[in-house]
C-alpha cells in the first residue's frame, strides 16, 4: 500500500507489469502500463454506460458520472472481485425510458454505446501484413508531426494522428481536440483516396495509446502504431491480439516496443 | 493558408482568439485556442452520435468513424456552413434499428449520448460562489498533484484530478486513464464525503481542460478550475457562461486566467 492512500491513489489495480523491447539498445525490459478497463454502469440493474477506466474507486466512479448527467443518485455498490467490471447505482425515481429516448445512442469517444463488456471490440480481422519499417523512420515520425502542426503551436491543446510511409514520409496529417477524432480524419480521409487497408504504411499520433486508438487502426488493417506518449494496458492487449506493432514513447531517439518488434529493422 | 496545406493542417477554423490574463505578469493578452464544437454525424438523415470536434474536415472524421463502427459507409456530406456542425453519411444497409437496439445510451465521454446539439450541456446553475484563492495556491498545485500520482510516475500514462482547499492543501486525489473519468471519481467521493456543492474548494487537473470537465465541475458547484495544459475553446465558454474561474498552462510559476480572474488574489 502507499503512503498517499488516505487521500486517493495508489491502489494495485492501476498499473501492471508488461514487456518492453528498447530500442535501439534492443534490451528486454519489464514496463509499468496503466491499466485500462471497461466498467458496465448499472442503475436499478439496467445497464446505462460502459467506460473505459482504471479499476478502483468505481463506486465514485459511478457516482460522479451520474450526478454530472444530472441524475439523483444515492449510493453505488461494486462487486468484491473488480474483474467484474460493473457497478450498480441506486437512483429512485431514476426513469432509463427517458434516457432511452432523449439520448443519442453514439460511439464517438470509441466505447460509448456498446452493448456489452464482450462486445467493446467491433470485429476486425487480425492484420496480417509483412510490412517491414526501418526503426529510423519510427524515430522521426514525431518530430515530423510536430514541423506540420500550426494549431498545436499556437494552442498547445491539439492532438495530431499522420500517416506515415514506411520510408517516414508524411502523407497526412490531421488535428483535432479529440485524439480520436484525428485519426478518424486521417482514415476517412485514406478512405476517400482509395489507401483502405493501411497495409503499407503507419499511423502516428501525438499523445498516448488507449484501446480505442488500436481498434480504429485495426480496423483500417494498419500493422505499424506509434505514439509519443505511453500506452495503456488494453492498448497493448489489442494490438497484441490483432497483430499490430505498438511502439510507445518515441522520442529523443528512443522508443519502447511493445508487440510485434519484428517489423522493426535496425 | 498554411504551406503544410496539401498533406492537411492549417484550417482556419482550428483555432480562435480568446483574451488572457497572465499572472503573476498581470499582462493582458491575446492567446488562441483549440476550437472545440460539438458535430452531430447523421446517417441517411437519422441522427447517430454527437462527438466534441475541432471543425474541418467533417466528412472525412464521419466516414472514418463510421468505418471504425464497422459500417460501410459510401459518402459524407457537410453543409458549406461549418458552423451548422452537421455532417450526413451515405451508407446504404445501414440499419438504424439495429444500432438502436444493440447499442448503450451512454454519456461516459461527456458528450456521447446526448439528445441534440443544444442539449450538450447538462442544466447546471451559474457557480455563485464569491471564493477567493491566493495566486500562489493555484502556482502550487500541479507540483502537489504531481507529488502523490504513483501510477503516473510508474506508467506515464494516466490522468489526475485533485480537489485542494484555498490554502492549497490537497484533500482528494485520484488517477484514471480517462481524465473524465479522474474527475468523475472525486466528485464521487465527495459525493459520499457530503462535501457537495463544491463551493469552497478548487479542482486541478494534470492535463488538457475540455467542454466536459468544465461540465462536471459546474455541476459539481465549484468555483476554480486549474489545469496544467490548455483549454479548449468551449471549455473557456462554458466556464465564462457558468462564472467558474479558468486556469491553464499552470506551470513554472505561471498561469493563464481565461475566466472570472477576481477570484484570483496577488
Amino acid at each position: 500500500m502507499h503512503a498517499n492512500d488516505d487521500i486517493g491513489t495508489g491502489s494495485p489495480h492501476e498499473t501492471r507489469a508488461a514487456r518492453v523491447l528498447r530500442l535501439p539498445d534492443g534490451t528486454g525490459e519489464t514496463d509499468r502500463l496503466a491499466v485500462e478497463e471497461p466498467l458496465e454502469i448499472r442503475i436499478g440493474g439496467r445497464p446505462v454506460a460502459v467506460t473505459m477506466r482504471t479499476p478502483g474507486h468505481d463506486e465514485e466512479l459511478a457516482l460522479g458520472f451520474c450526478l454530472s448527467e444530472g441524475l439523483r443518485p444515492e449510493s453505488a455498490r461494486a462487486p468484491d472481485d473488480l474483474a467484474a467490471n460493473t457497478v450498480d447505482v441506486d437512483a429512485p425515481g431514476f426513469d432509463p425510458e427517458s434516457i432511452a429516448r432523449s439520448f443519442y445512442t453514439s460511439s464517438s469517444c470509441g466505447v460509448c454505446g456498446k452493448g456489452a463488456l464482450e462486445a467493446v471490440a467491433v470485429e476486425a480481422a487480425r492484420v496480417e501484413s509483412q510490412l517491414s519499417i526501418p526503426l529510423s523512420a519510427v524515430l522521426a515520425m514525431p518530430d515530423r508531426l510536430g514541423e506540420v502542426q500550426p494549431s498545436f503551436r499556437q494552442t498547445g491543446g491539439i492532438h495530431a494522428t499522420g500517416l506515415f510511409t514506411t520510408g517516414g514520409e508524411l502523407l497526412l496529417v490531421r488535428e483535432d481536440v479529440g485524439r480520436h477524432n484525428a485519426m478518424d480524419k486521417v482514415i476517412g480521409r485514406a478512405f476517400l483516396d482509395g489507401l483502405l487497408p493501411l497495409s503499407g504504411t503507419a499511423l502516428c499520433v501525438s499523445g498516448r495509446l488507449s484501446f480505442e486508438l488500436v481498434q480504429k487502426a485495426a480496423v483500417a488493417g494498419c500493422p505499424v502504431l506509434v505514439a509519443v506518449g505511453a500506452p495503456s494496458s488494453l492498448a497493448v492487449e489489442l494490438a497484441e491480439d490483432r497483430g499490430i506493432t505498438l511502439c510507445g514513447f518515441v522520442r529523443d531517439g528512443r522508443a519502447n516496443v511493445y508487440t510485434e518488434p519484428w517489423r522493426i529493422t535496425v
